[in-house]
């Protein structure tokens, strides 16, 4: 059992504050954020921050905080105007998580986290090869959080390439074939499962 | 298989394409946002875009539409201040899901959806009392999306409380105890498990 005010999570030890307030916001969706700079050198971040933000016209955002290794993907996209999103699978979570630490400048961590980059004619930033879900955005808006600093942004999708046949009639994704992840808190991964579609809520439900 | 382009996705269906793109952003975090208006009368809405801005302030935000049922949640929130987010677990998924539907003004989805509020001092908005996860929250800023028109309301949280005993010596949550559940797409509900927590990792891990 836990009851803290803003008091009590002010006073918290710094890590034991970032795993409980990074955890309580509940299951997130794992995506390799991947870019490229002007040189064409490539990079390749795992997020945890990727939201839905419209499906028309289609929309996706991403946060970064530009103090931490983050801050190259940011410069990428700033400079390029492109990023990828990749969904994370079953397969991917070890090399995937490895993309969180500190390399030195000028090292890919397609390279060092043995991940292949794929790409397409349509823009610059790299795909990873191995997942199912690719997604090719180019930058739309940002928006700076002045409360901490970070920065959303926003994309939008030109290109969308899912790599199994997963997709229903009605556009749902068929997950049990995707082994699809989600993360928890900063480095605790799950596998989701037993899915179960609800039925459309309209109005004439409560007569 | 599929591969679309900027352009194909603008042809979809309507519907077809809503599910899609909702999809692929991977598994969301399902939380049931409350608040009450000026008089005092509640709301409940369910939502999928509960975002992680920091931990240190302590920063969530949702993404509210304007155009949809969630505008009540919006004006709530812009007179009143504040909101609290809470986690649906596997016993409320139905009740949970019931929210999105359009009621009459002046009927609260915590007595239609027989979901049962329960107040702090802290705050005027009500939590979900069957939540494991409860946060109450305070406007900070927002920032409006101008590609899609929607909302990005950024809160501080005010309060915590976890109903359950799981949150560890090192802050992480025992997810297990908590049936925490993740929605893909707009319908789609599902429990993860098999979680694995992966080790911090430095920059002296490629050494």
């Amino acid at each position: 059992m836990g009851n803290y005010t803003l008091n009590d999570i002010a006073k918290m030890d710094r890590r034991f504050r970032a795993n409980l307030i990074n955890a309580v916001s509940g299951i997130k969706s794992a995506n390799l954020i991947g870019t490229c700079n002007t040189d064409g050198q490539t990079n390749l971040a795992i997020f945890n921050s990727v939201l839905h933000i419209g499906s028309n016209p289609p929309l996706m955002s991403i946060l970064v905080r530009p103090n931490s290794v983050e801050r190259h993907t940011y410069e990428n996209i700033k400079s390029t105007g492109y990023f990828t999103v990749n969904a994370v699978n079953k397969k991917l979570i070890e090399r995937a998580h490895q993309t969180s630490g500190k390399y030195p400048n000028g090292v890919s961590e397609f390279i060092i986290c043995q991940i292949k980059p794929t790409f397409s004619d349509i823009h610059p930033a790299p795909y990873v090869a191995e997942s199912y879900i690719q997604i090719g955005l180019k930058i739309e808006e940002e928006h700076h959080i002045r409360s901490n600093q970070t920065i959303l942004v926003v994309g939008r999708i030109v290109e969308l390439n899912i790599s199994k046949d997963v997709v229903t009639e009605d556009g749902h994704l068929d997950l049990s074939q995707l082994d699809i992840i989600g993360v928890n808190g900063l480095d605790t991964y799950g596998q989701a499962s037993k899915w179960k579609k609800m039925p459309y809520v309209s109005s004439a439900s409560i007569q």
